[in-house]
């Protein structure tokens, strides 16, 4: 079978990591009889400095008509002075609404070889593997009104609205169950439901379609008592559900409970039939672009989500993830995961050694 | 001089905490010339039970006439069933908003005797010394409109408001930036000005007000950012300035980094001319309640908060702050910050502790 991917590097280190990722899918796209057809567009910093715009027309395109995205990074220094409509990051939450991403799946998971890169004792990190599944396409990222407005007498106001309506906390509650149901079998639904009414109706919602998954134990926790659980013992977690916002805020505290987020994947869902997007966790490290740094695991990991969770070819993906143990196991690490008595190598050493194994 | 001083003992483990907080005020008033009339008031679910309501008038009267508030905490299972606008949290939200209390003063701050409470490395957490400014009685936890409405169709929607007009940040700001210039001088303003316009207010208002003060290092950080860089090197922090919601979620963090919550204090202030409330960060523990295993430190140091901050004798603070070390220095800890070669005490006994120190 032959798939339609789009590439999207970005900016930074982007460009960089994902031809790690292109190299290994293709050489491993024989072994499973797969074909990919790549095409790269613009998106981000790039494609501002190319057509003015974050996000060109024909980017979203091409990405709506593939069978699935892979992005590396966008952002950067250089374009933070712009005013924010045409920021770079404007990319992301046009892709997220253009391709109807309601679901962003966000693993959390330690690897054994990368325990002591964690700010974490030892006893409290080890064989942490969370899974964050982050409402994206809606509440206070999209809900209106928003805007700076003016009172009556001239006071300056800032506003946005956090909005969810029933169907929209369904689908997301549907996704986050099955992914627990293929994990095990604990779900947290997180909000705020002591203060906001739109939390209540989460809480309500998400207790009603527990009646469909009798198998699977649902419990509920407010955000700022998840904020600290995770740092307590994070191993209470397996699934966790929540909003855009607090999604946003413990997604990347989960990630960084693990010390390595050069390491970690993520996939960014919507129906079906649709493409989805597969991009790494981390920034686009613009410091470090260029000088062949860069830890390419997290755009390698999101190509294997991108097989599992994008092209069903989950066969293909597990080979990709046994590929970074077995690198990681000889000790091979790039700069950010460097620990004593390993073997340092740049990007394209990494990108090599990963082809080997 | 006599201080007149309203008690919320509230629920829980409330009651057991704030009496080992009255003796010791009591025991240090002679030595520094203070008088204090305490007068005790119903608050959270203990109110509820004898009034049905969770902040009755009269308690908020006595509040607001008082030189300072004392409470305890408030909540317990026993009241979750209830309609939310009748559970024990809306004491607190009531009295942030009646008292005007819109700065909210949390320290995280680990003690050297406590450092291996925390469940991040010793290198990571020790001589951490952090201060949370949350403004309180804006934000989403007011803003209108909020509520459950039903769309045209008789879909259901969930609707708060994140909202913050320029004088509110204004205000919030001076506060920081005045506990910046007597702490380290490093202030750092948490928000999420790449997505929110509420957020892009609060950050043009925050960097106005700098040029006020040139001898404050001011830096901004997104919300996500701000949740990683807490786990990953909270030393980097001095003060945090940020919204309700965003205070509600990294003061939790923060405050979960140190491993010891039965430890940490706060205080919420407003107008200087008016009185403060100072409160434990943790909660009201009613799985231990009344059964003399409570941690008083948190009520302590929460006594000696609300004798610098809102009383203005940083003396007797002090004095109570030391006598806090003394008795951890000589290896004196309740069940929850228990460790090797360590005595264990209950409640009163630690209070007698306190005392003869
Ligand atoms: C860049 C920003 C708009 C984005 C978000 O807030 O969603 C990022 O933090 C993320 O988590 O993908
Ligand atoms: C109980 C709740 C309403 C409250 C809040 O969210 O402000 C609490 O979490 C706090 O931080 O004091």
């Amino acid at each position: 079978k032959t798939y339609k991917i789009t590439l999207l590097p970005g900016d930074g280190i982007g460009p960089e990591i994902i031809q790690v990722a292109i190299d290994l899918l293709k050489a491993i796209a024989p072994k499973f009889d797969l074909g990919f057809e790549f095409e790269t567009a613009l998106a981000g910093g790039a494609a501002i400095d190319a057509t003015g715009h974050p996000l060109p027309e024909e980017t979203l395109k091409l990405c709506q008509a593939s069978d699935a995205v892979l992005l590396a990074a966008v952002g950067g220094d250089k374009w933070d002075t712009l005013p924010s409509h045409l920021r770079p990051e404007q990319a992301l939450l046009g892709l997220r609404g253009g391709m109807g991403l309601f679901a962003n799946l966000r693993p959390a998971k330690i690897l054994p070889q990368l325990i002591d890169a964690s700010s974490l004792k030892r006893e409290v990190i080890e064989g942490v593997d969370i899974m964050v599944v982050r409402e994206l396409t809606g509440g206070i990222y999209f809900g209106k009104p928003k805007g700076v407005f003016a009172d009556e007498d001239g006071t300056k106001r800032g506003v946005n609205s956090m909005t969810y309506a029933a169907p929209e906390i369904d689908r997301i509650g549907k996704v986050a169950f099955e992914a627990a149901r293929k994990r095990g079998k604990k779900l947290v639904s997180v909000d705020k439901a002591n203060v906001l009414e739109v939390s209540q109706l989460w809480r309500d919602r998400i207790t009603a379609l527990a009646a469909t998954y009798p198998d699977i134990q649902l419990s509920h926790m407010y955000v700022d008592n998840a904020a600290m659980q995770l740092v307590r013992w994070p191993k209470q977690f397996d699934v966790i559900v929540t909003g855009n916002l607090f999604g946003d805020i413990l997604s990347d505290e989960a990630a960084m409970l693990t010390g390595s987020i050069g390491m970690l994947p993520s996939a960014s869902l919507g129906d079906p039939e649709k493409p989805g997007l597969f991009e790494p966790v981390h920034g686009s490290a613009p410091d470090i672009a260029g000088q062949d740094l860069a830890n390419p695991i997290a755009q390698i990991l999101s190509a294997a989500m991108m097989l599992r969770y994008g092209l069903g070819e989950a066969a293909a993906a597990g080979a990709i993830e046994r590929v970074v143990e077995k690198v990681l196991d000889a000790g091979k690490r790039t700069g950010d995961i460097m620990a004593d008595g390993c073997e340092k190598l740049g990007c394209k050493a990494m990108g090599e050694a990963l082809l080997a194994a």
